[in-house]
């Protein structure tokens, strides 16, 4: 029977014989470690939302023929791009953090096309078990992670030229049953909140790396897989008695190392295997994807701006010009990022698998102005909310009957307002600024999906500077002189097209 | 017969009887003014892109049930709106220059649903009336400059408490045949170069201002009018010898001040009058549509970009690290424009005329990017092309017998690369940086459609802090606090509504 | 005897009777609790630098004609002003956090003028006992913390006008022996730290309000005193095992509440009491010291860059253009906050009571820099570091047998890299863009010595709009319309006067 | 006799027997020439200062034993560098463009240090003839134009490795009178307006580029000397009627091509001949006066804001909230670019020759703030001008009898406020940032003294990054790594040195 909703998805996780390290030891149960538990929390908003806005959270998938989580769904058309980008708002909006289940998303559509493309070429059947395997998931409802970041140890070597041959995950072997891997994946987005991992290769690879151009599914409790958890600004928050210290006190994000050792992929299961030319198509339609997904931190963005709203009013200063005019400037700077993503995903054109994808030039510009707006945005929120953001005594300190009296007495603001409201509104913003989920708005957005200069590289190879130096030559009159663009990009053939409903 | 190419509406501007000044005196004709013609030229390619790329710039109207100019089209769809903002920016990478055309367009569309409401409310027939004059301008295909911008006087004051009536232009008789309107409209893009105006107020009126609440159509050689032109920078270029100091020859913006002296409208070409509080309305969707049409700057953006790397290029170091970077920095900044004009436009909703609006929010962001970015492009060209972009000698001086030889043996860069070329390219830059079209790249992206506080106060107006509190609170656990937000702003309504085809 | 090293300085810490409270309950002894101990330690560097580098950190004092530690110091010419600054980068380097010893020395220098011009009004005799005050404390080699931020309440009401008189620290009472004070100073720095505490009124005070004019030192274990320790992101890591999840160990700043209940001060330590028209010229003096003292902000400011450096050396790609790119845009950005800091010292000028004042629009541009500048750098130290920095496993995880290995083998990056080492320098930039040290680089910089807001209102008190309105006028040949500038800023008379040696 | 006056100054230049070229055609007297005059006004200003304002701009030289002109003095100490910095922004403020002295005096101070250095390692008697040259002009009173940058035609070849050695100036003969050199120095400052040009290398030289390494006076009108006049944005307005449309009708730059024909420099006033190692120092000395030198643009931005107050005020809003906020953001990024300046000049340090240097890393600060600020301050000024400043109509209309009372109603602002004020205002934000000063205070802050990425390249070798990981690895607790740090900058040997007063 599938999972239906958020609480059935966390009994679900329950049991599992996951080896999960934290703080030097191996953790029981995750789902109730109580610094484990936010980030389980933020996953299992994605099965509610399903529920409760069912035409943004769901779609009728043509592969299983009914509907299905949106977050297992192939994109059908720009449309369905285009609702992915506001879902994933909307669960910014209700999390405040990252709810991690994006990686899984577009790691299926970009599969779904590249599987198909392999088999054309080389006359493989790598896209009727992805097929198969969808239609898996899309029944039981599963939470899939998309498993790329390898170590990479010296960043100046490829994968085959590491001392340890580890530091990318390769094949390691293989029998009648399956492929075996080794190696690791490096910060894994909710990797233990999922029911099965992708793995997919990290970068282009040569005719050396042949045994690096894998890509498979397991389940996450597969023998051989050994997670590491990573470390939050705060996260120890979550472990102290009440919940104000921790500024979002339900939700967080996850990352964790995943470590392989000779795990198991059935036939069946495996998506790629030894076709290093089709690592780069994959890695890039997974990025194109992937980069405009980083509109889910305007929902971010509007916590964000909520709470630098609710403090300059529990300040007493919501009508001072300068606190409106950087309300209006976080709100600009917010839905530049969203014009950016839906844009990409309304510009989509559809690929030869029948999937659609989005265009590639907005989705690095999203996801670049993703590297910069949020941190700006936070410091304008910091600007607002004052002092106290960082100085504010414990929460025990506010419970104590010795203290509690006077911090309710000196820590008031405009009459009317609440002590300990205050002060929570002021620990969501240090959460978001400086503590546990300012990994995700801040520093996830610089390196998610990667890393500010990965973007520059992409723009950089689509820029058509001919066509574009040809513009200005005719302006300038200049003779003899035109130049035939041999241009690796379609940027301007896509936006000069007039019907953006066919290919 | 409709006016079909750039050579026949040039030919049909001849012969009007024109009150234009310049330098203090009359223009004969201003067809064959030097100073003039290159706005005439721009808008020529408005004519000959309908015939060049025929889906892109042309429309099946259902007005007047035949393929039209975009220009001249009633949007009815979202897609009619994204395609205005493609052929923006295509007209903008041929001419390098404000086309003046847009102006008309998103007068009329926003006359559109505007006339029809004042019509469901008072009764009148506004409505009717336009579509008859729509039907009528798409079938000899004319350019519609729309007027809105009143020199406003003693801004702390309305319309009707100036000293001066005529500081807003406001009817000032009427009789059976129609109104007759007096005072200004100032820097009119393109008014010498229209066959007709639409005349609007230019912000929102009060009981007090019914005179001042009126809309009409009349031919730009009605009696009674004057214009008196605009000086750009460097524009006496135009009126030297030689082609290659004006930078961009051919192509230039225009903008008058426009002087009524009892102007007649007759009443089958008037649109509103006196039903004040719809002023507001039609102000505001006329800058909502318009906003998002400086989209054209990206246009001329990739112009700018253009000749950034080709005097790279001619200067030997297109590839150098920070050149290239520069390069990619321009694009995503230009690109960012892109993204927010074109969301907007997908982003639209259906009024109750039929006609789509894009979306407000969006539209003005997509506007204050562009009062920042094209300065840091601009700045960013200037950067990469040295700083004989300011210290070039005049063309006469290259073409002279004694100079000449001397300038091509010491201006020379790389090999291969003909000196005049790069002073071509560099005069470009200069151009559009400092020179005629940077007034329409720089200054006019600055405060055509509203300076970038008007975009400001719009996004304070939809930026619905009540509902991003309550996003925070909920996520920061505060008690009792819970608001009603009562925003005035449905933006949120439009992001999350799943299907856009319909309203 | 007075204290001579850092060490002497711990130890005169010890045994006092102060009742601080952290995590609601009442701390044993503050000097070994190890979450506060930190703070202690980058005191302490104040001590031993003044031994290490006597030049650069100690100074003759006229007052008590020895060599004492520069933050006891009154500024007898520029250079003292200059030398302040230089020795607060080199702590600034030497800790990587708050040093908590600028306040008193800028409280101490801005009374040394304030009570001599309110005697000379008066005829009080507050400027000899403040002399007495700081022979003493030169004498002993005290650490002196300043008291100025009031919890405000209300902000729309004044000290006198709030309803609970508290909110402001204020005389509620007066014998023979001195004055009796209640209130409450909010986020003090360093105050556990300090010997003394000097209180001071907080802003501009009307005629109401002359209670609240009192300015006066007291012990910091005076009878009456309470402080409420304020929790910093990730503090709690100090109190773990192991040295490394700090990020940096031995090193934090400290802030706390301080409530006061009634606290003697007798009267030859009160300097202001009742004189309310002098609380302005108090508050403006010390602010004008205070942001320039920010300076010490380009000290952790090196420490970003050398932590960027080093990481991106670890990687292996310090010599890729755009990482050098960026540790030079943060070197640049760095150097124009301590250009704005020296400048503002260098152009000093003397005041009546023979103390040098530096300059007060650039230290209003010094510190409005500070504002904005450490965000970016932190941004790109960010950038340069890759994601490691926000999902590294625990120190405990590192040392455990069975993840350990793992960790080394997964986490190595170019040849020759000790993996703990990598950790460290990625831990150190956590601590100082998220962590305990975040606090010190990033909040503190925005709201210390004023938030941003505050710096513009300086400015435009200062910017003399008549003065440049003439420069324009003249240069534009404008008539009749000279304006007699009335500004209330010398800025420009300092800017030119030749001699800055002289008053 | 010496220049006393600017009036005798320009008397100075009359009847020599310059080649100038403009247009194509030879110019008789270009102290008549009205496109050239601006530029010689703005010269004659350095004269009379030095009258006015004696102790901001003169000096007593140790040279010549009297009172000279500051541009002509040699550095003496800290403090003549910074009233160098104080006398540039004063003229900058009367001036409202360059005035193009500063070259001279930057490449005199930077040849007292470099010619003693030669001397002292070869011999030779260049310092003594540079000592007697600066008496002579001392005693005269002379301009001084400095000529550095050389066409260089192949950026990716040096001097000697040019297919025509004449792209770089070079020694072609000598006798025993003296030295003639050949070439061209690109884009001279004021050459035209100078009595004696120095001529030196534009970059570091190799052993086989010993004929370029050449450094020699020459008087302007020496033969074979030919100037070709280069445009300047609007620079023919200077030719029409009336005073208003050029904006600043009396000052402007001046920039020229100069070509070299075999011009003979007598041996007296050669500094120096084929020390080729010697080029680097002093390229590198001349660039760190210069680009502090830059400071000069601080006092154009100060009539910038001056003239964005004052349109706001003729416009009526000088108190709405983003006007004055936007006049606060221009003040600070004014201030902070000359704050860089003077603690450039401040922080310097005396050389072997006794003259004193400032310090290299802040004038490169200094500099690359005025690369970007500039642009920003004039992006800030057009936004609050309003879009009139560039559709205003011509001085001419303005004057007719048929259009100058239409302008004169519609375009009056505020009550009281004279419409041709209101229009010269506009005319001269124009002039700067669009206009003939545009090219002065936008394009001439980007890429005299060299572009951005010169400053960049030169804060890359200063900013110790090995000193900088030394502190980052202390505080982060790194084992056995530091490194030796084997920086080539003695930046923070400077910064914490005690006393500034000596080397």
């Amino acid at each position: 029977m599938p999972i239906r909703t958020g609480e059935e998805y966390i009994q679900s996780l329950r049991g599992r014989n996951l080896k999960v390290y934290l703080f030097g030891e191996q953790v029981k149960e995750p789902v109730d470690h109580p610094m484990i538990r936010p980030s389980i929390n933020a996953v299992a908003e994605t099965y509610d939302i399903a529920n409760n806005e069912e035409e943004l959270a769901s779609a009728e998938s043509s592969i299983s023929g009914q509907r299905v989580n949106r977050f297992l769904h192939i994109a059908e058309n720009a449309q369905d791009l285009v609702l992915q980008n506001k879902m994933q708002r909307k669960l910014g909006q209700l999390t405040g953090t990252c709810f991690q289940r994006c990686v899984g998303m577009d790691a299926l559509n970009s599969l779904h096309s590249t599987t198909y493309e392999i088999d054309e070429k080389h006359g493989t059947n790598y896209h009727q078990r992805l097929l198969d395997f969808i239609k898996m998931i899309q029944n039981e409802n599963y939470v899939i992670g998309g498993a790329m970041t390898d170590p990479k140890g010296d960043r100046s070597r490829g994968p085959s030229e590491q001392i340890d041959p580890d530091l990318f995950v390769h094949a390691v072997d293989k029998d009648d049953k399956g492929v075996y891997i080794s190696g690791a994946k490096a910060h894994q987005t909710g990797c233990i909140n999922s029911h099965w991992i992708i793995i997919m290769p990290t970068l282009r690879l040569t005719e050396n790396d042949k045994d690096y151009a894998i890509v498979g599914a397991f389940p996450v409790d597969a023998q051989g897989v050994t997670y590491i958890y990573g470390r939050q600004s705060c996260d120890t928050r979550s472990m102290e008695e009440g919940d104000i210290d921790a500024g979002n006190a339900k939700y967080s994000g996850q990352e964790a190392l995943v470590i392989l050792d000779k795990v198991f992929i059935p036939w069946d299961k495996v998506f790629m295997y030894g076709e290093y030319e089709f690592a780069a198509m994959l890695v890039e339609r997974f990025t194109c994807y992937h980069r405009r997904s980083y509109v889910c931190k305007t929902g971010l963005g509007d916590v964000m701006i909520g709470a630098a709203a609710s403090i300059a009013d529990y300040n007493g200063v919501p009508k001072v010009s300068h606190i409106k005019d950087k309300l209006v400037e976080m709100t600009h700077l917010n839905e530049s990022i969203y014009a950016a993503g839906i844009a990409s995903s309304y510009q989509a054109h559809k690929l030869k698998s029948g999937v659609y994808l989005n265009d590639d030039m907005l989705a690095q510009v999203c996801k670049h102005n993703v590297t910069r707006f949020p941190y700006e945005i936070g410091r304008l929120a910091q600007d607002i909310a004052g002092g106290l953001v960082v100085t504010l005594p414990s929460e025990k300190d506010f419970k104590s009957t010795e203290t509690g009296p006077l911090l309710k007495k000196y820590l008031t603001g405009r009459k009317g307002v609440d002590v300990e409201n205050r002060t929570r509104i002021l620990r969501l913003i240090e959460n978001m600024t400086l503590g546990r989920n300012a990994v995700g708005y801040l520093t996830e957005s610089m390196h998610g999906a990667g890393s500010p200069q990965a973007q520059r590289i992409q723009i950089a190879r689509q820029m058509q500077l001919g066509y574009k130096k040809n513009l200005a030559k005719n302006l300038a009159g200049v003779k003899d002189d035109y130049e035939e663009p041999t241009e690796n990009s379609e940027y301007f053939k896509r936006v000069f097209k007039i019907n953006d409903k066919e290919q």
